[in-house]
Parts: structure tokens; sequence; C-alpha cells
């Protein structure tokens, strides 16, 4: 795995309802995108420098930037994509990186 | 693994020297904290959404809270956040993040 997607989910008005939607539906639009090889969740629970900014973060891994696209290219791809324009808090953040080897 | 601690770089104003400091000296730091399980650093190559805000990336990942508080608080973990200090670039940020099972 060389790329990541990296969303970082800003702070939900109902952090309830969003886990509600995140981790039910819009993990399981994630994992059906074709190329994902693997996917992380995590809640952040603490910064350390200042406001704690963003509620949650998603990394979604592929095998190269080509995987990449073709999975977010995909209708799968366009299904998460759409799901996520629904969930997302305004000022969520979306990144794509490359892994140092 | 439980929990990670999500270090997200600030752009340097000397991208090459940056990463010289933080691949060569920083992250040699942070592979001697006790407790560590494993560390992930990527580069931010694309921001989906708006401004490149961030550089660079990186996550340590420990067994638990308690392994972290104590890796932080052993003179390795003092030497890494020493570092961490004099090659931050202004307005990096540091998260603690809990990860979905």
């Amino acid at each position: 795995m060389t790329v990541k997607f990296v969303v970082l989910y800003a702070q939900p008005g109902d952090p309830g309802d969003f886990d509600r939607r995140f981790l039910g539906e819009h993990m399981s639009l994630v994992s059906k995108v074709p190329g994902l090889e693997r996917a992380e969740t995590a809640r952040f629970v603490a910064a350390v420098d200042g406001e704690q900014t963003y509620y949650r973060q998603a990394e979604l891994y592929f095998a190269d930037s080509k995987a990449l696209n073709a999975g977010f290219g995909s209708d799968e791809g366009k299904a998460m994509a759409a799901n996520y324009e629904e969930i997302a808090p305004p000022g969520s953040r979306r990144f794509v990186a490359k892994l140092d080897e």
C-alpha cells in the first residue's frame, strides 16, 4: 500500500447521530469500493496544542494512486462520495497522502 | 493497538530541509520511544476540498493510553517532543485518537 485517502471529520452537531451514520452506513459503503486494501477509523479524544478541530478520522489505503483513482471513479466510489456529502460536518477535510517506505 | 498519536505538520518554509530533519533526525528519536508499536509517516500530495493545509503526517501507535502516556513521559519521549518543537512549522497540530475496533 503506497497511498491513503485521509478524511478529517469536523465536530458534528449531534455526535451520536453522526456516529450511527458514519459507522453504520458510511463505512459499509466504503468497504465496497474496488481496490480498497484497508480502512482504519478513529475518534479524536484529545488535542495537544489547541482546539479539538476534528471529531473523527478515516484512512483508506490503496496500492497506488491509479487504484485510488479507479476506486473513487467507480459506481461504489461515487456512492461513497455522495454519502460523504450527506454526513460530513462543515469544515471536514479530505487529503491524499503518499506513504513513506 | 488501540490508540495513536496523530501529528499534522503544516507547510514548512523549506520542504527539503524539513524532510531531512524529519526523516533523518526526528523519526530516529521517535523510534526510540518505549512502548511504540508502529510508526507510519506520509506526505500529503493533494487536498480534495481546499487548501493543502498540511505537508506531512506522522502516526504513532501504542497498545493503549497508558502506554502512550508512559512513552511520552520517558526521557526518550521528552527528547522526541523537544525535537518536535524545533522542527514543526507553525500551525502544526497534534492529536490523540482512539482506534475503532
